[in-house]
């Protein structure tokens, strides 16, 4: 499509437009956040969050979808929402930014891939990386990116973007008590995830018992809202 | 704060940043929308979002909570929330640009006061700014907004932000009624909003009676969230 020209052009003000990536994942039981470690000022050595400044003709979700790819090898099969916008007109020392954050929620993934201006890349666990101070306002994203995964993880059936398609009970409360940092008694959560209407699906199959009693294997139902919800 | 400069500049790619306002009020009991009527080229002549382009220095809320003052003359008492960010590439035929907008939540308000590039602005009700073509992907927008605000007045009290400072449960109730535009049942709706704990706060007042029983006057408790929610 040809864009067509007006006598009022859109004034040019510097401001440059990026995207910034809070991407979380599950390892070993604890939630996870990929960072990339600066290599150049500003925050040369600090740890960041990956992103990178939109292209000209790229739409805001083609350049979250890009920056993934190129940090973990991945989009496909990878939950992607917008988080929010942050233009504090001092958030960038080098001059005026515009981040529009996004929230990645993935199953386990594999070691990331470092990008051409960071140090190294990799996953490390939030508790640790919001104990430190991340570069420019990315602590702050990370906070917002964390409340809006605990919150949603309330009413929503979003934690089944961290597990495999097929999945336990005891998985997914693994999800829930990893995001929220918190242990959940498993009866009673077993009862409000198999209560709340279309949230679980069975698959009929259960896990291979070594020992133990054999577990229901469920795959997520397609409800977008769960009702009543399942409270922090 | 003086701004350093470092080696590696931020890329002047050339996106405009503005913002966007949905602003929603309740009048004759209707759910309406703030409009302005484009006096200019592009979409000359059609309904657009109030908004405008971010200035060199200043945040994005406050060129939020400027662009709304501009329009409507007040600012102090609205709630205003970020609600996403647009940036497809051809959303501009003037240019590409990138739109934050703002949702912004108010009491009863006076006519709107036009912008120096409106032909004219109005409360318009928004069944009918929905049926009618916006400019720019300005359609969306409202769309999302009016969803943001559905979904926010199941699991928030943010209704209150369409009343005054104290109201009886049946101005409640007609402002979720505007919003999720249909008829709720009048004891129902009291029972669930009275039984959800820290919603209202009775002040000890009721209304005037002109003949009929005087009604509770209460207001807005300090609670975020409500559990359980008020379902649609």
């Amino acid at each position: 499509m040809t864009i067509r020209r007006y006598a009022v052009e859109v004034p040019k003000n510097p401001i440059a437009v990026t995207v910034d990536l809070v991407v979380f994942t599950i390892r070993d039981g604890e939630l996870c956040v990929l960072l990339v470690r600066r290599g150049i000022e500003p925050y040369a050595g600090r740890w960041a969050l990956p992103g990178g400044f939109v292209l000209r003709d790229e739409g805001l979700d083609t350049a979250a979808y890009r920056e993934l790819e190129e940090e973990t090898g991945v989009a496909a099969g990878v939950h992607l929402e917008q988080l929010a916008t942050y233009g504090d007109p001092l958030r960038d020392p080098r001059g005026r930014t515009v981040s529009v954050a996004w929230l990645a929620l993935a199953p386990a993934l594999g070691e990331p891939v470092a990008g051409s201006d960071a140090a190294g890349a990799s996953w490390r666990p939030v508790r640790v990386a919001l104990r430190g101070r991340l570069a420019f306002d990315h602590g702050r994203i990370l906070r917002d990116g964390l409340e809006r995964a605990r919150a949603k993880l309330e009413y929503t059936p979003l934690a089944t973007a961290f597990c495999p398609p097929v999945f336990s009970v005891a998985q997914l409360r693994a999800v829930y008590e990893a995001v929220w940092d918190r242990e959940l008694d498993p009866r009673n959560f077993h009862r409000k995830v198999t209560k709340t209407p279309g949230f679980l699906v069975p698959t009929g199959s259960t896990t291979n018992a070594d020992g133990g009693r054999p577990a229901q294997l469920y795959r997520r139902g397609d409800l977008e809202v769960l009702n009543p919800p399942i409270t922090r």
